[in-house]
């Protein structure tokens, strides 16, 4: 990606943080950021994502290298996937990792992170490199080894 | 379990009935019966039962051996787990099997079909034969030969 | 499959047995008899079949109602596949189920009870009655539940 | 890993090899290899290893960054893992990485790379980084992420 601007990343607009305080991208300058977005009905994120953010939230929760947030962008189902819904799911699966729930966006069903991110839909996987640039975003299932390499190479530069 | 006098199962209590028309236990008679007790935040029946009786329901789609019948017994986080957030559930997963609401109970978490057929939590497999008595409950998870044994034993009856 | 004469299932022609005596199938009446082909190098049995076939060795390990037996069919790669190789095989893999080794035919790649069988391929799966007749016959994967299904059906039979 | 002096990893010692040319490590400055230490008969390999290993090869068939190499070094039963019985195994798989064959030690059933690459067993990961240093050896099971960003790291590096 020499010779390209990279693009800072904004930070997240949040309506409530769950599993932890408030984190603020600008904070995170030094680390590799995870941002995560994802819908608790969506069977993508259910099935492959979320279990695969929880590994990669594990494999980095003891080093100072990697910060793994989720964000809980609903943009369809609004009533039924609030913040008190969000909550059981947490609980039930035993998520670890800090949610942000998106904040919404008065007169769209689309909020108002995921509108600047630009996120296409659920589940997105948004890397943002030392430096706090956008470096890569991923729709849909991605695997593992694909995932940890792009996180590798981050993770190596100064 | 020839010389044992089995109990017949009583009739749904149901609220309502998703995918499809209402389902009399009585005008099942002469098919085996599988009831699947779920919530549908519940992350045994979500990951590993809910599918699990798809494949079921999609085995027996063709035949008039055997009836698949779904029935969402909600004892916890109640607020969260009503029929239109069920309806978007089964709506993001495609699922297709009938799936009957239990009629809540006044005055306690346990709706009224958990209660009568004394179901302990979810996902429970209750096996009922052609005769309309129960012969099986599986709590928690039940792996597919296993489940497939039981089911071929109870079909083999006359 | 009433109405229908059924074939009683011949003898099994081997050249050897492991982790085991001997099994006669005109012993096993009263018994389910499941007859598991299979080659140690074909990936459908490596991968699928195999550890399936343990499954259900395991789940029938105490009761007297069914008796699983691999049979070593091979029809190709002969000079790897020998009964040495299979030992290694069946020691790494911790395979527990008896199996019999198919008696090589004289002029022909296909062994003996893979001829008299009619078997086309790796893996396939016998079932037997308690009768000692055939009654299905699958080539290539089956499902857990599919199988579990058919055999629960001969367990019901008297 | 600065300020440490890394070995340079020596020249693979080998019978033959299948599924393409001769491959000089030295030759392979500039990029990544991965060195896959298996046995074809080791369920750890067949069951986990080798499908993950084949993904990485397909992961990068098409670039020039990294390059993965199969290495069989066979240390137990060598009667029934000879280089025939490699063939058909990995004609059966379908396996398309490069794979060399550990040349036998005369005395020893330890084959000659994988004693003076101090190998403890199969499956090992051997990863070499563009300078041909290693850099990385993962005895046993390794999961895909953890592996992906170890690959991306080294990948990173000028």
């Amino acid at each position: 990606m020499s010779g390209q601007v990279e693009q800072i990343a904004p930070e997240l607009e949040v309506q409530e943080w769950l599993n932890g305080d408030p984190i603020l991208l600008s904070q995170c300058r030094g680390r590799v950021v995870v941002v995560y977005a994802f819908q608790m009905l969506c069977p993508g994120c259910v099935h492959h994502a979320t279990p695969q953010i929880s590994r990669l939230h594990e494999m980095f929760s003891k080093s100072d290298d990697a910060v793994v947030i989720g964000l809980h962008t609903v943009f369809e189902h609004h009533d039924v996937m609030g913040p008190e819904a969000l909550k059981v799911y947490i609980h039930e699966n035993r998520l670890n990792f800090p949610v942000a729930v998106d904040r919404p966006t008065a007169g769209s069903r689309i909020p108002r992170t995921m509108a600047t991110y630009e996120l296409q839909g659920t589940p997105t996987i948004v890397l943002i490199d030392r430096h706090g640039q956008f470096r890569a975003k991923y729709l849909g299932p991605v695997e593992d080894m694909s995932l940890g390499v792009a996180i590798g190479r981050l993770l190596a530069e100064s």
